[in-house]
């Protein structure tokens, strides 16, 4: 008991890891905690657009635990090129440190599920990297361009980097999605790439 | 899809929802979408105590639904006396109304869910509740005593208005609270009832 308690006390950090995307109309970022909440939701809710058969509650899990790396490593911002294979490794490391505050068995059970969502091989892992990267595209429409104006990301480059696994994991999703970017590359919601 | 993703972006003003309890060592306080991530987590990993054949999964979308009525009424510190019964049916007109955001059999689903964790008959919703009550001891507790010191809430108050929901739904939780809680009397962390 006191290592569970230990470690929620530990994860409670993810509540000060800042992301790059603003929640609808606020002034401040989101932060990874709430984040990983609305995703949950966001999961459960999008449950009859899942492929036959994925296990939402799997998915739920999955998407619950896996941004706690970023208490080690922090956020990094979606549209950043290269250094990811680094980046991953030093999550992974931080995941294992993080985890291992609990009993094994769960330990274990934990980092399992973040492998999986790494590896994206299952439906379970393909449907929670599709909520994942769609998420943040939502709260931008939502907020006129929000994070891309702001970083000068391009509708080329958004549509390149998340397109994939948005439709990969639900394409009706990204059905939607793809229509609403269009509009809004019309409305000049897209940033001019820095160089 | 729409009416899933105007839903989706509906809750995101969950995050804020201003509660009274602060993450430990940050000086603002925690909404109530981070708020609702902890306890997922939190549930998932004191799954070995709950009662045998606890549903964690359904404990878990319990737990990630049950606050967004909050978004119409706000949050209301537990310790506060009295007008429960009128701040729990406004809780439900609001949940009404954001559910009712979704297709049909969603929005059921997500009611019948905070109605069980209300009514807290079931294995399930007595654990959520648990969960629920606990973590906010857990923040005043490994924040020398937080919001207890500052809206001077007694010792008493604590241990008789949240005792006994995390005892019942997860008594070895309790065990290890209350324990805690006699050390933080010693030290002074309960506030003097303004009357």
């Amino acid at each position: 008991m006191q290592e569970i308690i230990h470690f929620i006390l530990e994860v409670d950090k993810l509540k000060n890891v800042s992301r790059k995307v603003r929640p609808v109309g606020l002034n401040r970022y989101e932060n990874s905690a709430e984040h990983r909440w609305q995703l949950g939701i966001f999961a459960a809710s999008l449950a009859p657009y899942a492929e036959p058969n994925t296990d939402i509650n799997h998915v739920i899990r999955m998407l619950l635990v896996h941004d706690i790396g970023e208490i080690d490593t922090g956020d990094t911002f979606v549209f950043v090129q290269g250094g990811w294979d680094e980046r991953k490794a030093a999550e992974l490391i931080a995941v294992k440190r993080i985890f291992g505050l609990l009993p094994q068995n769960q330990a274990a059970a934990f980092l399992e599920l973040w492998e999986e969502f790494e590896l994206s091989q299952t439906p379970e892992a393909r449907f929670a990297n599709s909520v994942d990267r769609a998420m943040p595209v939502l709260l931008n429409l939502a907020n006129n361009g929000g994070s891309w104006l702001e970083n000068g990301v391009s509708y080329e480059r958004v549509v390149g980097r998340v397109g994939p696994q948005i439709n990969e994991g639900c394409p009706a999703l990204w059905d939607s999605i793809e229509e609403q970017l269009k509009d809004a590359h019309k409305n000049g919601w897209f940033g001019i790439p820095i160089s």
